[in-house]
């Protein structure tokens, strides 16, 4: 068998073979052994870069999003969140990503490798920039200075997964728009 | 073969036996075989009343919690919510049910009809009774009358299944008063 060029070209051409797959059979029925056939591979190359299969199902995945959610800073607080978790669910809600992160985030509830890989590579960083930004933007006077921002990540985040993993409801911007409303009104009363 | 005596006996002992095998190996491992073996029931006495492993895991659980989950109504909304999270936190959090659970919640990402099971027998339920005791509140004047009670699940369960499933850091009760805190100070600036 004639394997494809060393290097990126290589790593690429098997990412995308499970990205391909992935989507074809879903994650469960995923083999290295496909996945070597169709990306015209040899099993060991893969076995030589990604330790397992959820590894290479998780950088795989992780080439399709880029920095599309890198946050937005135009100074109007409200705005920047809404256009990053609109962004947010577009990925999730949608082919490819989202049937695909499903069975990863699946696969993290039996696989505590995948889950930490999932925190560090894609969850944290994410987390990182929230917190940042909505710092910035509760030392702007934008936010209220009582809210916790070290919870921004779950407070915002939450109702998007649950929604995605849980009650498994269509994430339509009206819905996370209602959701983002309710979150800067807060539940007690005003003082 | 000696079955045990039909009916609630029968499949107690079935649904006990799920529930010991899949602490002892895992859902992924379990098999319709082997609890029939460990109940001493044949399989057809299990595939007559659960067409799937999963919809017998997922009685198996739900036979677990009761009604532990009703809302109290002290008449203090906020101390109403801090016991039902803690109740809530203490079953996701601990064996048996947090394990289980986490493998039913994952078997959801790949099964649809474990999915809407799910929602069904316990999410929506849930869902019902914390929309009707906010509401409550808010009539109450508890509230901020601004709030969209409609969301109140998604909202309070949001922050505690993303750090269950995603971040998969301990759920403790300090955690959960900080999200609670925080959903009651909402994001915006008091007007």
């Amino acid at each position: 068998m004639t394997e494809p060029p060393r290097g990126v070209g290589r790593t690429e051409a098997i990412m995308r073979a499970t990205l391909e797959l992935g989507q074809e059979i879903g994650y469960a029925k995923l083999s290295i052994e496909a996945i070597a056939a169709r990306a015209g591979a040899g099993k060991h190359t893969i076995y030589r870069r990604w330790p397992s299969k959820g590894a290479l199902f998780l950088d795989s995945l992780l080439s399709l999003h880029k920095s599309d959610l890198d946050y937005p800073d135009t100074g109007d607080i409200f705005a920047d969140l809404r256009t990053q978790v609109h962004a947010a669910i577009d990925l999730l809600g949608n082919p490819p990503f989202g049937p695909l992160y499903r069975a990863l985030v699946g696969e993290a509830q039996y696989d505590p490798q995948i889950a930490a890989a999932l925190n560090d590579r894609f969850i944290a960083p994410q987390a990182d920039m929230t917190v940042a930004r909505l710092k910035k933007a509760q030392d702007q006077g934008q936010l209220s200075p009582a809210f916790d921002v070290s919870l921004a990540m779950v407070i915002l985040s939450g109702p998007l997964y649950f929604q995605f993993l849980v009650t498994q409801e269509p994430l339509t911007h009206e819905y996370v728009d209602r959701v983002l409303h309710a979150l800067f009104t807060g539940m007690g009363k005003p003082s």
